[in-house]
C-alpha cells in the first residue's frame, strides 16, 4: 500500500530529466566517465558553487553519505552526529562500511538538529588525546534534517568553526539540498564552503531525477581519495553520460529550485490545514517539504472518507504522522486533503 | 577519442529499455522496492532459471561482482581466479572492499581461462587446513571472459565439482552472460546452478540497459546475507523501480538474445574481414563479441583512411587491438571496416 | 604520577606465574601453539568450564573482546551494551575493527548493567527485520561491569533468554572474571554457558598474570572462525607456550580464586573505611574489587597527610575517585589507607 | 615432533631477558605504557638509530607487518613485494585486515628478493594513475629474507629510489633484522632510514626475548596514526612494562648482536657440514641463520643414526630441507650434526 504524501522518494522522474536522458544517446560514448556529459560536470558544479568542486556520482543518498564519510573520516575517527539522523537510524550501517568501521557519536537535540552547546560537550571527552577514544575526526549534519527542519546559516557557521578547531571536518548530508536552500533563500555556495562544509552529499532524486545523487569535495587531495574509493566501491558507471546528464539537466531552467520551491509550498499548505483542525498540531516547525503532525481520530477518519491515508510515525501518543510533500504532488491532490480536513 | 568498437559499454540505451523507464512513471510507488515492478524481480527471474532466484540490483558489473563475493567470502577467505580477470584488474579492490579484505589467489592460464589442474594445484597449500594460509572459500570465474572466450557447461562444471570439494563457493561474473549463453546455444539455468554457479553477477548494461546489473544468489541463507549488504552498501535505490524496469523489460521479446545474437554476429564478421588480411591474426577464439586481433600496420592505415581507428590493447609485439561489438554497431560501419581490410 | 590503589593493571606478576613462565623453558619447543603446554589449553579450560572450550589467547583484553565479537557478528550486525562499557568507552574502536564495522547499539543502566527491560526496548526497532536498520546480532555485556558491580546468575540468564529469542549471541567482557565469580560464590561453568554465555572474554592480567587474556568459545563452528581470524589479527605467539603456561598455572592450586578473594576482600576493606567517614558514600555498591566512593575535601587531605592519593574519576560533582584493589596490595598499605581515614 | 634446527622460534626465552622481566617487578606501575620502563623506548631506539624513533611493541611479527602497512597503505593502495614473502604465504591476510583491504601485488626473483628492474615493471600498469587499478602506496621487503638471504645497502637504496619517485612508502620486515645487520656488519641507521626505509618492523622474538616485536616509525605524522590504530587492534598492553622492558634489555650488553652473531656462526658451520657431503647443495647463499639444503638420501640417513631429524620443505625434487641456527642451539648438537655428515 501507498500511503498519499508517503515520500518525495514515490515521485517518478520529471519528464525534463527522463527527456535529457533520451537526448544524450546520440551515439557511441567513451565508458567510464570519459564522455562529454561526464567531464563537465566538476565545472558546471564550480560554476554555481563558486569554488573548485569535484563530483563524483553515485547510486542512492546512503551511499553518498558513506562515501563521503568514507573520505574525511579514518577507522579510528568517530563521526559526531545527530542521533535521530539517516547516518544512524536507516543505512545499516554504510557509514561504518565506508569508513572501514569508524564510530558514530550520536548527539541528541530537539528538532533533530545538533546544537553548538550539544557538539561541545560531545567532544569533551576526546579533547585530551585520550587514545582509548577514537579520535574525532568529522561533524555530519543534515541540511535539511529529516524532521524537516533546517540550519539557518550562522548556525551552519557556529557548528562548522567548533568542528574546525577540534581538526575535524564537516559533512552535510545534502538529500534535501534544494528544499533546505530555498527556504533559506540562500544559495549553494553560502550554504556549503562558505559557512564551513567541507565535503556535502548532494541529493537530487527526491527533487526530480532518476538515480542523481553526488558527493561533492572542495579540495583535491580530498577528490584524490574519492577518486579511487568511488571505483573501489563499484560507483563508477560504465554508462555514465546518463547519470551525469541528470545533474547537469537538474540545474538548467531553474528545474532544481522550482521543484523544490513546489514541494516546499505544498507541505505549507499541508501544514496550513492541519492546523485548522481542532485539536491538531505541527510535531516541528515546517520549514521545507515534510509536516510531522499530531491529528485527532477525526481527521484520519475525515481523510479515509476522502480516500486518503497518511503514513503512522512512531510515536509514545500513537497520533503521529509523516507527510512529505514532492514536486509532483497534483493540485487535485491537495485541494482533496484539504477539503477533507474542513468537514471536521 | 572514442575508438570504433571500443566498448559495449560505450552503445546507448537500447530504446526498447528506454521505453520501458518512461512507461512505469505512471503515478507515486513504494519506494525502496517495495513498488510492483521490483516485487516481480525474484518471481521473473526464478521463472527464468528454473530455481529459487534472488535478485539485487547494483549500479555495475564491479559492485555486482564485489557483493556477490562479499557474501559467500570471509575476511579470512581467499578467491581463486584468473589472474587476468576482472576482479584482479580493473575494479581497483573492490573484492577486498566487500569482502572486508579477502585474497585473491591468481592462476594463470591460456585465453583467460582457468583448468581444473591449474586450479587443483592453486588449492593444494590450502588443503592441509594450515591457519598461516587463508581458507579457500570461493571460485570466481567470468562467463564470457575478459579475453572473449567462454567455457563449456562441462568446463565449469569441472571447475565447479573441484569447489564444492575443498568447501568452496563458486562465483560466476556474468557481465557478458547473454552473449555466452547465446554462443553456446544454451539456457539460464543450463548455464549456472545446474552446472555449479552458486552466485552469479548478470550483466545487462553491455547489452542494452542503462544500469541494470544484478547480483542473483540461489539459496536463501545467502540472500539473507544480501539484503543488509546490499543495503549497507547504498545500492537500495529510493526509486527502485526504474532499475527494476530494466531487468524485467531485458528479458521481454528476446531483447536480450537477439542483442547478444547480433553483437556476436558482427563479432565474427569483424573477425572473419581481419582473417582475411595477410599477416594478421586472433589472439584468441572469437566466441562472444571481442576480437582480439593482430593486425599489420598496413591495415591500421588502411582503417584509418576509411576514418576508422582501433583501440590498441597491451602487447609486447604492439600490433594487438581490441574490438568490441556491441547490439548497436550500425551496419554502414561495419561494411566500412569489411571493405577498408579489403583494400590490403 | 601512580595513584595508590589506581588499578589491578598496576600491580606486577604473581611470582608463582612468572616461576611458570620459566619453568617451561626447557629446550626447543615447537612453535605457533603446537608445542605441550598450549596443545593442554582446551583440555585444561573444558575440565573447568565442564564443557567443550576452545581457548584463543591474546595479548590484552580489548583484543580479547573484539576477536569474540568479531567471530559472532557480521559487519552489517549490530552490538547490544551498555553506554558505559569497556567495549564503548575504552577500545578505541576494537569491536568495530574486528567485526569489520558493526554497529553498537548503547543501552542506558544504573550501576553499569543491562536491565531485561531496557534490552528489550532497545530489540524492538529491530524485530522487524528492518533492513535499514543493522541485524541484531549480539549481547556483550561485562562480568564484573566497569562499575565495580555484577550480574546475578538469574539476571544473566534473563538477558540471554531475551537476546537467544531474537537470534543473538551473548558475549561476556570477563575482565575481573574471576573477581566477579568469587563474589557469587558460584563456578566458571553456571556463570557462562549454564546461564546462556556463547563466547566469553576471560581475563586474568588484572588478577595475577603478565599477558594472559583469551577468547574461550563454546562451539566448534565458532572456533572454526576464530582459528582464522586469531592468526589473521597477529594473535598466534611464535613462543606461544610462555603465554599458554601462564593461562595453566593461573588456575593451579586456586591461584585464580585466591587472588579474586584477596583482592574483593581489601575492596571490602576500603570501602567500610570510606563509610565511616561523614559526608563519604559509595557511588555502586561494593561487590567485587572497585570502589567508586565520593569523598569530602577532608578525606582527601587526611590521606595525602598520609601520603595517599586516590584517581579522581569523572563526575559533576567534582568529589568521585575509583580505587580498584588488587591481589598485590599490601596490608601496610591497606592499613595506612583506613588509619588515615578514622582521623577525620 | 619437532625437528632439529626447526626454528629460532623454538628457542625458549634468553635468561637475561627473563631476568629483566624479573627485575622490573618491582611495585604498582601506571598501565598502558605510561611507565617508567615503556617510556624509555622512544628514546632508547632513537638513540640507536640516529633519528627520531617511534616504538610500537606488537605480540608478534605477523601483528608488526600488519600494523605497519595499515598505516602508510590506503585500503585502495597496493603493497609491492616479493612472491614468496612473509606478509603474502604465512599471515592469513594480516596485511588485508590491517589495511582494510589493501591489494599485495607479487612481484618473482630469485633468492627471495625484488630486483629494481621487476619492481619498475611491476608498476607500470600503475604509473597511468588507471583508476581501475589501485594506487601504488607500498613496496615491503624482508630483510632478511624468509630465503635467508639479505639486501645489500645498495640495493636497499635501489629499491626506495624507485618506491618514493612513485610516491610509494618503504616497509622492511625485520623479523630477522639482528641476524641481517651483522651479517652487512652495519647499523641500524644505515640499514633504515639512510637507505630510505619509511617504516620497520623491528623483531626480537626470534633473537632472544619472550614477545617482543615492535613497529618502529621515523615520522610523527605515521606516529599519530600509529598511535590510534595500535590501540584499536588491541596491542597497547596493560602490563606494557613487562614488554617494555624486553625490548629495552634487547640492546644492552650487546646481547642482540651477540645473539645473530651466534646463530649466523651456527648457519655457516652447518651449511660448510653440508657442503663436504657428495651430491648435497645450498638452495640460496647463507647469508644469516638459515640454511636451505638439498640433501641426498644417504645424508638424511646418517642424521637419523645421529637422532638427528630435519625439517623437509617443499620442492618438487623431494629433497629440501630447512635448518635455522638460533642463538640458543647447544654446540653438542651442532658437533653431531657435523660428525654425523662426516660418515657419509
Amino acid at each position: 500500500m501507498v500511503f498519499d504524501f508517503a515520500s518525495d522518494n514515490a515521485a517518478g522522474i520529471d519528464p525534463r530529466i527522463l527527456a535529457a536522458i533520451a537526448a544524450c544517446d546520440t551515439g557511441p560514448a567513451a565508458p567510464y566517465g570519459a564522455d562529454a556529459y561526464s567531464s563537465r560536470l566538476d565545472n558546471v558544479y564550480s560554476e554555481l558553487l563558486g569554488h573548485q568542486a569535484f563530483v563524483f556520482p553515485t547510486p542512492t543518498g546512503t551511499s553518498a553519505n558513506g562515501l563521503a564519510l568514507g573520505a574525511v573520516c579514518p577507522p579510528y575517527g568517530a563521526v559526531m552526529c545527530h542521533a535521530q539522523s539517516h547516518v544512524v537510524l536507516t543505512e545499516c550501517g554504510a557509514p561504518e562500511f565506508f569508513t572501514n568501521g569508524a564510530r558514530l557519536v550520536l548527539i541528541a537535540g530537539a528538532d533533530h538538529k545538533i546544537r553548538p552547546d550539544a557538539l561541545s560537550e560531545a567532544l569533551a571527552p576526546f579533547a585530551t588525546r585520550n587514545l582509548h577514544r577514537h579520535r574525532a575526526s568529522c561533524l555530519s549534519f543534515a541540511q535539511a534534517t529529516d524532521g524537516g527542519t533546517i540550519y539557518s546559516l550562522d548556525e551552519i557557521a557556529a557548528l562548522a568553526e567548533i568542528a574546525h578547531r577540534h581538526g575535524m571536518k564537516v559533512h552535510m548530508d545534502g538529500a534535501r539540498f534544494a528544499n533546505a536552500m530555498v527556504s533559506l533563500e540562500t544559495t549553494a555556495a553560502d550554504m556549503t564552503w562558505r559557512a564551513g562544509v567541507d565535503i556535502l552529499s548532494f541529493g537530487t532524486t527526491k527533487n526530480g531525477t532518476m538515480t542523481g545523487e553526488a558527493v561533492i569535495a572542495f579540495d583535491a587531495d580530498t577528490a584524490e581519495i574519492l577518486r579511487y574509493m568511488h571505483k573501489r566501491a563499484g560507483f563508477l558507471y560504465s554508462k555514465m553520460r546518463f547519470t551525469a546528464v541528470q545533474l547537469l539537466a537538474y540545474l538548467e531552467d531553474d528545474l532544481w529550485t522550482g521543484n523544490a520551491r513546489r514541494a516546499n509550498g505544498t507541505a505549507r499548505r499541508l501544514a496550513a490545514a492541519i492546523l485548522k483542525v481542532p485539536g491538531a498540531s505541527l510535531a516541528h516547525e515546517v520549514q521545507v517539504n515534510q509536516v510531522f503532525a499530531h491529528l485527532p481520530a477525526k481527521a484520519a477518519e475525515a481523510l479515509a472518507r476522502a480516500g486518503l491515508s497518511l503514513r503512522p510515525w512512531a510515536h509514545p501518543a500513537g497520533d503521529l504522522y509523516r507527510l512529505v510533500a514532492s514536486y509532483r504532488d497534483e493540485e487535485e491532490l491537495i485541494r482533496r486533503f484539504e477539503d477533507a480536513l474542513k468537514t471536521i
